[in-house]
C-alpha cells in the first residue's frame, strides 16, 4: 500500500488537511526552501486530500515545480512587485477546497484554517509516515550517499591547525559538489573537548595535535534527509576513549542486530544501553524530518515494521571527551539493510 | 518611543499575542533557528505581552539564550529522550497567558491559539517593525559589514572556470569565518546568460572569459538580516551591459537622494525607474525578515520615516544579460545614511 492509500485510511472517509510540512512533501512531492527560513513571498503550505483520493496543495505560484504530477496547485502570488498579504489568501484558498466531515493535523494549522471542526489524526499520520514507499527510500539513499562524501572529506582534512569552521567549509563544499547546487545541513560539529557536549556547532577552535573530532552530519537532498556520524582521531587518545569508542561501536552492531519487524522500539534502545551509556537516544526514524517516529528510547511500545528507516547512534562521553557512532538501517523483512557508507573507524585507515 | 512601547500603542489596552517569527524577535530578542527547517524538538514560538508591558515567551527549554533580560520564558521540553508532543504543548501553554481583550497576527497563530477571539493588528505591527530602534540598527550594521566580507571574498575570487558552487563556498567561508560561526545566507550567485534571470541559485556552470557575475548576498546574523548585490564583469563586455550598469549606477544614485522623511514609497521607485528598466520592486525593508515594509514599489502610498532601513536595487536585464546593485540606507531626519559597504562597479578597480 503506498502513501496516498495509507493516508486515505487514516482520514477513513473524511477530507484530510494539514500544513504539518512533512505531510504535506509527504502527499505531494512539495520540497520547502528553508535554508533562509520562511519567505515574506510565500506562506505555509496546506495539503487538502479529499475521500475520492484528490491531493491539492495551496502553494505560491512560485513553488509549483517539484509537486508530483498528479497533485493539483492551488496557487495565491509569490515573487512579486504587488502587495499581497499572502499568508492570509494561502488560508483562505485552503478554506474553500475543505468540505465535509474533516481529519488532519490541528496544531499545524494557521488563523481561520484552525477554526474549523477536525479530528485530530496526527499519531496516525505521524505512524504512516514512518513506513517509507520504495522512491523514498531511494530519496534516501541518495541523500545518505552525499552525507557519505561530507564524512569523507571531513576524515581527510581533519589535522592539528586545522578549525572547525575551516573543517565545516570543506565538508559542506564537498556535498554541495556531489549534489550539483546548496543543501540545508544539520550538523554537529566539535572537536577536542566540546566532544563531551554531544554536539554543537563549528565555531573557531583550532584542532590539537591529539584531539578527537565528533561529526553528525544531516543535509537533506530533495525533500528527504540524511544522517550520519563518526569520531576521528588525528594524534594518540587515552585508551578510556579508544574503549569507549569500541563500547559504542558494539552497540551500534548490537542494536542493528536487534532490528526486525515485530521488534519494540524500547527493546532495541535497551540493547544498546547495555553496553554504552549516553544521555540522549539511541535512534529514530529519518525522512521528511530529520527526527520523526519511531523514536528508539526507552520504553516506546511501536513495533518496527518493514519500510521504516532508522538512524542509531549510540555513543559514549566522558570528563572532556564524546565519542559517537551513527549509520541508517531500513527495516526488512527479516532483520535490517545498512544504507550508510561512510567509514567509523576511529582512525582513518579502519 | 522605543520598539516596546510602539508595540504598546498599537495593542491600546489589548493583550498582544503573536507566533510570527519576526514580532516574536522582535519584542523578546529570540534568535530562531532556521537553516535546517523547523525542529522536531521545538515549536512555533509565541509573544504574549499584557498590558502593563510584560513580555513573555512560549518556547523550548534549549532556546532561552538569546533572550533579552526583561522577557519572561514559559518553556516546554526542548531536546529529550522522553516523547511529547511540544506544539500542542506551546499551544496549551500560550492560551493559558492569553487574558481580556486581545489584539495579534491571527494568520500566525496556531491551531486552538486561533480560536480565540482577537482584533488583527499585523499591519500595524509590520509597520511598527520598520521603524528600528538604535541596538536593531547596530545589529543591522554588522549583519551588513559580514555581507560586505562577503562581496569582498566574490569578487576576488571570480575568475575564468570558476564554478558558481565554487565562488559560493569563498563567499560563504569568508562571511562565517567574519561571524565566527554557521550563518542562514539567502543568495543569488548566477554568471553569465543565467544573470538574465534576475537571481538563482549557485550551480555547476563555470564562467566563461568575459562572463558577468551577479551576486546578491543576504546573511542574517544574529536575529537581523542584511542585504547587498553587485554586479562584477572579469574580461570585455558589450557596450550595451556596460551601459545597463551605468544607468542601474545612476538609478541607485537618484534613489538614494530620493530618500527622506515624508517621501512616499512609491515616488521613491518612480524615480529610480525613469533611469532603468526591471522587473522587480526597486527597494524594501530590511531587519528582522529579508523583505519587510517600507516596500518600494510602485504606487506605495506609504511615507518614509527616520529610523526605516531599506535595501535600494535597481538593475538592468537584457538578453542573455543583467546587472543590478544595491546598497542599505537608513532613513535620516532629512535624507539617509548609506549603511552598505560593498564594491559596486564592473570591474574590481572601480
Amino acid at each position: 500500500m503506498r502513501r496516498l492509500e495509507r493516508a486515505l485510511v487514516v482520514a477513513d472517509g473524511r477530507t484530510l488537511v494539514s500544513a504539518d510540512p512533512a505531510t504535506v512533501s509527504w502527499l505531494t512531492g512539495h520540497v520547502p526552501e528553508i535554508e533562509w527560513g520562511p519567505s515574506p513571498f510565500s506562506a505555509p503550505p496546506v495539503v487538502v486530500v479529499d475521500a475520492s483520493g484528490l491531493v491539492r496543495i495551496v502553494v505560491s505560484e512560485d513553488e509549483t515545480d517539484s509537486l508530483s504530477p498528479d497533485v493539483e496547485p492551488v496557487t495565491f502570488p509569490g515573487f512579486a512587485v504587488e502587495d499581497v498579504d499572502r499568508r492570509s489568501r494561502a488560508i483562505e484558498l485552503a478554506l474553500s477546497l475543505v468540505d465535509g466531515r474533516v481529519a488532519g493535523e490541528p496544531a499545524s494549522l494557521p488563523g481561520a484554517l484552525a477554526r474549523i471542526e477536525l479530528d485530530d489524526v496526527g499519531v496516525e499520520l505521524q505512524r504512516a509516515r514512518a513506513v517509507k514507499d520504495r522512491d523514498e527510500l531511494d530519496a534516501i539513499r541518495s541523500a545518505i550517499a552525499i552525507a557519505d562524501k561530507g564524512q569523507a572529506a571531513a576524515r581527510s582534512a581533519f589535522a592539528p591547525g586545522v578549525s572547525e569552521l575551516e573543517l565545516w567549509t570543506s565538508v559542506r563544499a564537498a556535498m554541495e559538489t556531489a549534489a550539483g547546487g546548496r543543501l540545508p545541513v544539520l550538523a554537529d560539529l566539535v572537536t577536542g573537548p566540546r566532544t563531551a557536549d554531544v554536539g554543537g556547532a563549528p565555531g573557531e577552535r583550532r584542532a590539537d595535535r591529539d584531539d578527537l573530532l565528533l561529526i553528525d552530519l544531516v543535509p537533506r537532498v530533495g525533500a528527504y534527509w540524511a544522517d550520519s556520524c563518526a569520531t576521528v582521531a588525528h594524534g594518540d587518545v587515552p585508551n578510556l576513549v579508544r574503549d569507549g569508542h569500541a563500547a559504542a561501536r558494539a552497540a551500534l552492531e548490537t542494536v542493528k542486530a536487534a532490528v526486525a519487524p515485530g521488534v519494540r522500539a524500547g527493546d532495541v534502545d535497551a540493547a544498546a544501553r547495555v553496553l554504552a551509556e549516553y544521555p540522549h537516544h539511541t535512534g529514530h526514524g529519518v525522512g521528511l524530518t530529520v527526527h520523526e517516529q519511531p523514536r528508539i528510547i526507552p520504553g516506546n511500545e511501536q513495533l518496527l515494521e518493514p519500510g521504516m528507516v532508522i538512524a542509531l547512534e549510540p555513543g559514549c562521553y566522558g570528563e572532556g571527551w564524546g565519542v559517537r557512532v551513527e549509520q541508517v538501517v531500513v527495516v526488512t523483512e527479516d532483520g535490517c539493510d545498512v544504507l550508510s557508507g561512510h567509514q567509523l573507524g576511529l582512525y582513518s585507515t579502519t
